[in-house]
């Protein structure tokens, strides 16, 4: 695994869109590991400035990750409702409500495209899987394609797409949940669950995902039958990450009980530290609008929240492991880890 | 660990009310692990007759698993509406409305005396901890003293009330939640997450359990930090298990994606295969009458229903890993799961 991807350790940073740096993705790769940009926001263009950053700080391979995107319905009368319910933070923190423009396939197009310009080592996949031919392009480019999937049935739909290995994200994990394929609730899976049985049950490579922040977890993980690991959590809190203040805070004095699955922030089930935003939000949880849309209406009432230094409205994603958070910079949460895995394999 | 519990192997056999046999409990205590007597829904003098059936089957150390009283409140209101709601099940399967009766402690503290009457090696308790007086009188009989948690802060209390050891549950887990202080959701933490954590703020031992199936699990959790493994539905589907042939079957053929947290069979949430019963009851889980009331009003029911081969109403109790039993002898089972952990080590 660590040979197919050209790294050292078989630990790759999650492509977390919003909070992964130029500064972040090299660090890890630098220190043999797997860097990812989390691109999923960004328009293509945008998307193509910051690899070229990547490949000035570093010459290892590293990751791109897409969210693959989703046919959602725009209703203009939840969008109303929402908007409703928003205006009170907007007003308070003086912020515009935006636009919601039709969505195409265009700027994902664009994004695959440019990943095969730059020769990117790693595209990654979110939300869904990609075509069949979007994979197979890929793959004959030399890059290497992973899914994400939260359930054995995802984890051969992955498969079955040609995908060359895939993330398993448990229940445990920060930020949004994978699932692409039936209901949210029903692909809760525990980490510990969640990797035995997909890989009996797939034949590609399994990369553990969710809950894993230190050098057990990842010994743990290889032990229950990954042969890579992925980690959010652990490097939002890293020196180089592009994380709010606020969010960097929360997680390093949070506890296991703390974070909830919310859809409030976006419109899609994601896993985060409880505040007031979620609390207040949530009679209406049912009924907001879908993923993208959510994300794009509250985009800015948490950009302005963090700007004033008001937690209590962001989007804190964090899996079930705060205590186990460190701030350090990424080779040495990396290095941390590799020692603590030599560490119980000698003492045993 | 192993030595303090007597036994040779660091797998304890999850106490599990209504499935546990004498046969299954000395079978897995001559097999070298910990089994152990789900006492929960016993009358104290059943259960001694059921000990010295077990000690008549092994010489070895097995545990009794009891239950924490807890005060509930008897809403004639809520029974009735209950009663309501479970007349067309009674109706089909030809059961009476059972009696509920006012609940005392003194079962409870009889079972207490029984243990230390018949020394039992080790009493485990679910559902809450038991007084500092019981833990003590306990443990001056040199009797081991386990408790039960599902977050750290539980795990403190379980310490701080002298408990010998802790059992972790984590959200992978069948049956039913051990949670006792704060709120159920927030305590749903994976296993994953949960070991590391409550390892690192405890200086009890950790025993792991919830989704913990084979030498995979049992060696990540050992790894994560726990110092034994407890397995619940492992045991489930074992040749000795006590175990409705229905709930058995289930398990055999169940996925990951099929079980879901329902209070509607006992008023306490469990983890359970989804069915019938748990559908066309969820949208009354909120106002139905609190454990252990539900549980007597559908005891009648669910025994019936197993009778009757009727697997949509009763309670198949299963973790996240059902993929992973197999229907063999409790030996069988334990000596597959060690020559695992070996040939793990041994690869390496």
């Amino acid at each position: 695994m660590t040979e197919k991807l050209g790294i050292q350790y078989p630990v790759i940073q999650a492509g977390m869109a919003g909070t992964t740096t130029p500064e972040l993705v090299a660090a890890v790769s630098n220190a043999g590991g797997l860097g990812t940009l989390g691109a999923g926001y960004m328009k293509a263009e945008d998307m193509r400035k910051t690899i070229v950053e990547i490949k000035q700080k570093t010459d290892r391979p590293f990751g791109v990750n897409l969210f693959v995107p989703e046919a959602s319905e725009i209703s203009v009368e939840k969008i109303k409702k929402a908007n409703e319910l928003l205006r009170p933070y907007r007003e308070e923190l003086g912020v515009a409500e935006p636009e919601i423009k039709e969505m195409s396939t265009a700027n994902f197009d664009k994004q695959v495209e440019i990943i095969i310009q730059e020769k990117v080592a790693v595209c990654s996949f979110t939300f869904g899987v990609p075509s069949k031919e979007t994979v197979q392009k890929l793959k004959e480019e030399n890059i290497v394609v992973m899914g994400t999937a939260t359930t054995v049935k995802e984890a051969l739909i992955n498969q079955e797409q040609g995908m060359d290995m895939v993330v398993m994200q448990g229940s445990e994990a920060g930020g949004h949940r994978g699932t692409f394929s039936g209901s949210f609730g029903d692909a809760m899976i525990g980490t510990m669950s969640l990797i035995p049985q997909a890989a009996d049950h797939i034949q590609i490579p399994v990369i553990a995902a969710g809950g894993i922040m230190d050098g057990r977890g990842v010994l743990a993980a290889l032990t229950l039958g990954a042969q890579a690991v992925q980690m959010g959590t652990a490097f939002v809190t890293a020196a180089e990450s592009g994380a709010k203040t606020q969010h960097i805070d929360a997680i390093l004095t949070g506890t296991e009980d703390q974070t909830v699955i919310t859809s409030v922030f976006s419109g899609k089930p994601a896993r985060g530290i409880q505040n007031d935003f979620i609390r207040e939000m949530k009679p209406y949880e049912e009924s907001l609008p879908e993923y993208p849309i959510m994300n794009t209406l509250t985009t800015g009432i948490r950009g302005e929240a963090a700007r004033q230094n008001r937690p209590e409205w962001i989007h804190l994603w964090s899996g079930q492991s705060p205590r186990l958070s460190k701030r350090k910079p990424a080779a040495e949460l990396l290095s941390d880890i590799i020692s603590q895995v030599n560490q119980i394999i000698n003492n045993r």
